[in-house]
């Protein structure tokens, strides 16, 4: 015998419910669909520090509640899932929503819209971009979710997606995040006054 | 100006190729399809300690360089992809990469077969029933991967995989690996005769 293994053994039949179209993104970055109450016992097992929710319909009280028992910060950018948003008010949202992503002080963080397809979607797909990831690689993912309901205006939006701009903006306020764990993600605090990110409070 | 940003900036025009069907399963676990030479870049960056590979066919020179040079073990579990295994040794294989897979000693991991759909999806699936996920989740994640090539022997398979048997072996050689950060992996040596896996040396 090698090792003994310290943990609770008592919830070995607990089946725990990922919300649908759950994944790991990046280490301390998720996404899904929109949680329901069943998910929050899986939910909870990830510890999470923050949501980035991309509806504009304001979140429903159970999950608020789940949120402040868990002490989770909400983040809102409201994206219009039916009608086609304008590329401005998309680009600014998928922007403001990657600055909040990629500050690993808000980490661990869940990613979702509606049924984490579009939206999401397209935000991991931006983010993917930031990352370095070849197009073809980061529309295969796209599609792995999106499935049937895969959008060409959302491979367009990623595809034109400005990456180098938001670098510079992300230079000077959080970090670069540049592939895995070979480029150590340091972030050297300068001074305090980060400018704060708009967030909808609980 | 919050944060200054340490990192090499000199390869933002690098443009990164993850292999097909590449994604991270868990924290230091990741899987894809088999890796080809223009993936060799992308790989690099998980800093990979192992790769399960799990097809018969001899690993290519190519690759069994990028390893060495790299100094990445590989555990072999050969499963055919065409002909049907028999259940007992399919069921031999996975339990024995999952022993591989479960041991953070060999993390970061990464696990491949040839198009990461079948026997890698087989393997994770498994994995997330040791995690506790409900049945309808697991199989949501082996159908992102395999698409329309899903197969449902695959699924029977994960289905009727006894996990209680695996937990057994495992309590006594690795660790019990129960969903995410909440629970804890602790791993005691208590004595330090570990069995050896069976490991392909390269």
């Amino acid at each position: 015998m090698g090792f003994i293994v310290e943990g609770d053994y008592s919830d070995d039949d607990v089946v725990l419910e990922p919300p649908p179209n759950f994944s790991m993104v990046e280490e301390g970055i998720y996404r899904s669909s929109f949680p329901r109450p069943s998910n929050f016992a899986f939910l909870q097992t990830l510890n999470l520090r923050s949501i980035i929710y991309l509806c504009p319909e304001p979140y429903p009280e159970e999950n608020l509640d789940f949120l402040r028992s868990q002490n989770i910060r909400l983040f809102q950018f409201g994206i219009e899932g039916k009608t086609e948003p304008s590329l401005v008010t998309l680009r600014d949202a998928i922007r403001g929503a990657l600055k909040i992503l990629m500050d690993v002080r808000n980490h661990p963080i869940l990613i979702h819209c509606k049924r984490g397809k579009h939206r999401t979607g397209s935000l991991v797909g931006c983010f993917r971009k930031v990352q370095s990831w070849c197009l073809s690689a980061v529309f295969e993912e796209y599609q792995h979710f999106a499935g049937i309901k895969s959008r060409s205006n959302d491979l367009r939006f990623i595809e034109t997606f400005d990456t180098v701009c938001l670098r510079q903006c992300l230079h000077s306020i959080i970090y670069q995040y540049q592939g895995y764990g070979s480029k150590k993600r340091r972030l050297l605090y300068e001074e305090e006054s980060v400018q704060k990110p708009q967030i909808t409070s609980i």
